[in-house]
């Protein structure tokens, strides 16, 4: 991406995990970038477009703060890097607080915008098949359909323990509690299995 | 509550989940409820007020269709109960989906409204009380705090689960089959445990 054009769409996350989805209009995105409406469309041509490059660029920023795959501070101890993939997602810094926002805006907002809901799932799906990759090099003996499932369920957790934290429910050292102990939970059931 | 009452907040409830808490304004409400505005604030005071009931009205039918405890359909077997106490909530009936569009929508908004925060705590408390009820039920030997925090975990993942279902990223069986699991691993750990 250029500069401008990923300005933009940082401008566009904070926009989003400032005000919601609902509240983004490319007249205050253009005012937030500091460029002209007309540089938005000639860069995004519509507003789902803005939506399709912001999901791609908070799952990237994602993978920067958990580490991601290969990344320098990964352990190559598989039970670590998954842990390492999933708990930073829950921590009190300015960037994963308006990273998570920000998804959870997108999530609950595809089930009112449908023209959301193809990338979203593309978004979804590539998050869960990292985790499985992981959960299948921490237990390689388990079965790919069981590393998926599992990765999905740790996934959604995930995403239903950062919108009870973001919304007040749930302290955050709980839900990191909760999380770690899930995650060895579903190492153990593969072990098992 | 008087019939009436009850007439605004389930109109509050069909218009959060057509068009989100954000949409929901105190004249369209009227119009769908077919009362004036006035009545409306004579019942309710402010729009916390409406949302406070609302979300009041959402658990309530919520136990209604998942049996809730003590009715009929209860099986007195503590795993049945515990699976048709969460499954039902992962079904597609007009019920269910607007149930959880709103549950879904009014949890997403109070990351952004704080006034919504303290009545949707507490609508959460209760839910996880009653599922850490029945885990206590399913598996006395265990200890209080694993069954809250085993609650904790499914119904966060149910929420997780529910609203990838609903913004089009999983499929309804297969979000079944995967909350029916984690009950499965839950009950297994307690019992381990």
């Amino acid at each position: 991406m250029s500069d401008r054009r990923t300005e933009i769409v940082r401008a566009a996350t904070r926009v989003i995990a400032r005000r919601g989805v609902r509240g983004l209009r490319v007249g205050e995105l253009a005012a937030e970038a500091g460029v002209s409406t007309s540089l938005i469309y000639y860069h995004f041509t519509d507003r789902a477009g803005i939506l399709r490059e912001t999901l791609q660029f908070i799952g990237e920023r994602a993978e920067r703060y958990t580490g991601g795959p290969g990344a320098a501070g990964w352990a190559d101890d598989p039970w670590s890097d998954l842990e390492q993939a999933l708990l930073p997602e829950l921590q009190d810094t300015a960037e994963v607080r308006e990273n998570s926002t920000a998804w959870g805006e997108l999530r609950a907002s595809a089930v009112f915008e449908s023209s959301l809901r193809e990338d979203l799932a593309r978004a979804t799906h590539t998050w869960v098949h990292e985790i499985a990759d992981l959960l299948g090099r921490a237990h390689p003996a388990g079965t790919a359909p069981a590393h998926a499932a599992s990765a999905e369920r740790l996934t959604a957790l995930l995403e239903g323990l950062s919108v009870r934290w973001l919304s007040g429910s749930l302290a955050l050292d709980h839900a990191r509690s909760l999380l770690g102990e899930a995650i060895d939970a579903e190492l153990g059931a593969c072990r098992q299995g």
